[in-house]
């Protein structure tokens, strides 16, 4: 076959979010033209003490700069919009996403003080948008936040169609059920590469739709008549506050919101027209007290056990405004997420220990498609490739069992790593590179300054605590003026274990006289020779490893 | 009433088991004598960093040593019997179990070196313990372990029936299904109280039997012909460890057992009589080259997704003697424990990159009763107080709104915390006390030398890293000899913040020369300003909150 009778190659480059830890961030680029969809950032591992965000790696964009036409922006979850604050600060190139997902992108960059950083460009469904060699369709999907969009992205090597998180949604509680028509349309067009949300891949069947929830909180209320309800929920899923709104309105409750967030997320919808309030229905917290317990709602943040979230300081007892009372209803409307199932238990537990009574059982609806979803888009777009994406290995992996169900060659399915860069043609497709991905660490103020050196020091601080030796040396005469004093911080407690720490005292006392009595004059073998002999000890005695740091003082004559 | 009308009552007093973190350990007293139900240990929380393990704290039993009578031991799980080897050191009583329970508890004792230290009885289901005023009935029960009791506790108040962790199963493993009609007999004579297992209370219906397990193994051995597989499971469920052998036996393969902590058990049961292994169908890990993949099975630690574990070292691919291949079949026989979803997960999606297929679905079935057991227990009982037992909060109540359903008055069903001393007589009943209770830590060595000042510590050198200022002065003339120098660990990456750190030695010896200026002698007050205004400039400029460390060395002339 001659060379130039080759098809058209596109590259997908993910550059986060196919790992346990989701940052969703994929470009797609063609020749001169790259494109990003998503710019997510992630919350820390376990193991990432004291970090509080995570956010991608994006040498390769910026390595790139002159290729990179903007972001298309799926819908406004911080998986998919949370890094771009920081990022477009280093790489400020257009953003485009549908009208709410615009306002909660926008609410971010006033926080951040950009607003003026980037042309913004608000984009309806059915709308197409030319970006260099690409040309993106908005098409409306489903999840559990209004406004959320799939794209067909279309390249000189083909169509692909990345879904965004969604479900299938017949009922949904606002705007439109998801445009099957147009999935199949474009199916029918013939697509080169279908990526599809993983999520809920291991689970079987349909997820219900978001207004089945409605029906549960109507029911709640009407059999909840003499007590407070507080029910919380994801600060962002704008249709299930508009659901408890709209049973507070029927059972005559008024309703209080509490959580940062969600207030402000509310304030966004309510203005761009997403969410309806009827008048006088809406309290500050403040009244709560000139109605009765049984006319009022709270609709709060907290649902997945987050310990500074309004629900968990009012079930601490900490909240300043809002105490538990024996009498009260709370309903999670949620699940927690993998990993927030003690936070979340440890919450019910104060509640109940509060004498309040909680509900947690059909009282949430997942965001995403399940098994039967899944195959129905596969079987409207027809890909020639299957890319799973939007999940873990395992989630990647189910979701390729399902595609392989659906008769797609096992060797047209491509579960990748962020960083591969998997290069599609009508011919072929394979994996032909990689790129530098990874996490960068945002700690307070400091983005990047905070790397594994860091977190390996806190991981082994947090473990066994530190073990501190000073002693002051004459820069002259080599010899010890001071000390060595102790101190220690985090690895016994003091006034129990004063001998403990003598005997290091001694001993640190010991292996700086015996280096200085063989000559070593050199400051960083005495320390280790200190670091090793008390490594030692206290292993021996404690079975612990503290760090340990000598400082040597140099004191002149 | 008269005074000397007044029915006997016995104190019930949880010292531990009805928290979030649960070590079941509970007194009975009546007069002279106290009875303990159990002595577990409980693995430490997010929050307890550094910690191995939590023993509760026995003050009470210590300073009531001349009544206690010994230890009762329901079944050989951690959180009932793993404090032993700890507080039998300062309370060494007689200790009574069943046959396996105690062959776990002597394992342990072993290990510590001290199983000559008390007075142990094996006792047999259906015998009676006379311990002071107290007479105990062993009852045999399921559960997840064999040889799982129940206990019928007579005292001169009244019966009270413990049940222990148990579920009913009709066709268990090993032995004998659940004493049913020994529960109803003693229910007829008239049982003052009833504690019951909650662990599953929110769950309706019954849990299937241990056996169904058996089946789901056959079929998957049938549907994996031509792969190797691996099961991983707790290493104490011998039950499950038989089924697996049963298996293997029946499609020709040879048994692998990976994980310290399962050949232990497994010795000990087998040579107990609770595991029977045909002949030649275990061999060692190393022969597993000399037969085909299809001819093996590996049984293995590792289910919880536990970093040491055997099945995760595999995973990691860091297991020194067996690698994860392309086409094994990983099964978990096992649910991940509250709290343990990620690390299971990580394990998971890592077996998947290295292309094993992983089964985790209907290959397990729990060890505690659901709802409708529940309710068979106390329709056999009949008590007249329920104390719902084993659970947090959450699962406490569900179990007091199932014993309310039944029919118990709600002012007979109590809900106590670890600590209450709840006395029962067939006239009332009431808390009518409180002992102290609370966690004591295990790290390494030491056993409560690690305390509040310590973990508040290492919490905030996790969360921030460390800051030490070290400066030299005269102790004559109150001036600075050398530094201040400073040193930081776990706070920022130090070659991109040398500014920073330049910046703060500066503000420090600005902030000691004006204490000296001032004439501020005190050590501790110029140590304080150092603190003060290094964290103030540090939260400034990073958002961030080191420890701060001041060191002041003293120099002679």
């Amino acid at each position: 076959m001659e060379v130039n009778n080759k098809k058209p190659a596109v590259k997908v480059i993910p550059l986060g979010g196919l790992e346990q830890i989701g940052m969703n961030i994929t470009a797609f680029e063609y020749e001169d033209s790259i494109i990003v969809v998503d710019c997510g950032l992630a919350f820390p591992e376990d193991d990432m003490l004291g970090i509080d965000l995570v956010i991608p790696d994006i040498t390769y964009l910026k390595d790139n700069v002159d290729k990179v036409k903007g972001f298309l922006i799926t819908h406004g979850h911080e998986d998919h919009i949370g890094a771009l604050p920081y990022i477009l600060k280093e790489l400020p190139v257009p953003v485009y996403a549908t009208k709410l997902t615009m306002g909660i992108i926008e609410n971010k960059l006033v926080e951040h003080g950009i607003e003026n950083l980037v042309r913004r460009k608000v984009v309806n469904f059915g709308q197409h948008i030319n970006l260099g060699q690409f040309r993106v369709e908005f098409i409306c999907t489903n999840h559990s936040i209004a406004d959320a969009a799939a794209f067909a992205i279309y390249s000189p090597a083909g169509i692909i169609v990345h879904t965004g998180d969604f479900k299938v949604d017949y009922t949904p509680v606002y705007g439109d059920p998801i445009d099957l028509q147009r999935f199949a349309e474009i199916g029918k067009k013939g697509v080169l590469a279908l990526m599809c949300d993983s999520t809920n891949a291991e689970r079987p069947g349909f997820t219900p739709s978001e207004s089945t929830v409605g029906s549960t909180f109507d029911k709640i209320f009407s059999e909840h008549p003499n007590t407070r309800l507080i029910i919380a929920t994801f600060a962002s899923n704008v249709d299930r506050v508009q659901q408890i709104i709209n049973s507070a309105d029927k059972y005559g409750r008024k309703v209080v919101v509490e959580g940062r967030s969600m207030v402000g997320i509310i304030e966004t919808a309510q203005k761009l027209g997403y969410l309806k309030i009827p008048e006088n229905t809406l309290i500050e917290t403040e009244r709560l007290k000139d109605y009765p317990d049984e006319r009022t709602v709270i609709i709060t943040t907290g649902s997945q056990g987050e310990s500074m979230a309004a629900l968990s300081r009012m079930a601490s007892g900490t909240h300043r405004k809002i105490s538990i009372k024996p009498r009260d209803t709370v309903i999670f409307s949620s699940h927690p997420i993998p990993g927030n199932e003690k936070a979340v238990s440890k919450v019910m537990n104060e509640l109940y220990g509060h004498g309040a009574d909680v509900i947690f059982q059909d009282t949430h609806v997942s965001g995403h498609a399940c098994q039967e979803e899944i195959k129905l888009i596969y079987s409207l777009v027809q890909p020639k490739y299957a890319i799973p994406v939007h999940g873990e290995m395992r989630h990647l992996k189910a979701q390729a069992r399902l595609a392989e169900g659906l008769g797609i060659d096992r060797k047209n399915i491509f579960v990748i790593q962020s960083g591969d860069v998997l290069s599609l043609s009508e011919d072929s497709a394979s994996v032909v590179g990689k790129v530098p991905v990874g996490n960068i660490f945002v700690d307070g103020l400091g983005v990047g300054d905070v790397g594994n050196i860091v977190l390996r020091d806190r991981q082994h601080l947090a473990e066994d605590g530190i073990f501190i030796v000073v002693v002051a040396m004459d820069s002259g005469s080599g010899t010890v003026v001071s000390g060595p004093d102790v101190v220690s911080r985090g690895f016994v407690y003091v006034r129990e274990s004063d001998e403990l720490l003598d005997e290091a005292k001694e001993i640190s006392a010991m292996v700086i006289d015996r280096c200085l009595d063989r000559g070593t004059g050199d400051w960083n073998k005495i320390k280790n020779a200190v670091r090793e002999e008390l490594g030692d000890f206290f292993w021996k005695k404690t079975k612990r490893r503290p760090m340990i740091l000598p400082i040597i003082m140099e004191v002149g004559q």
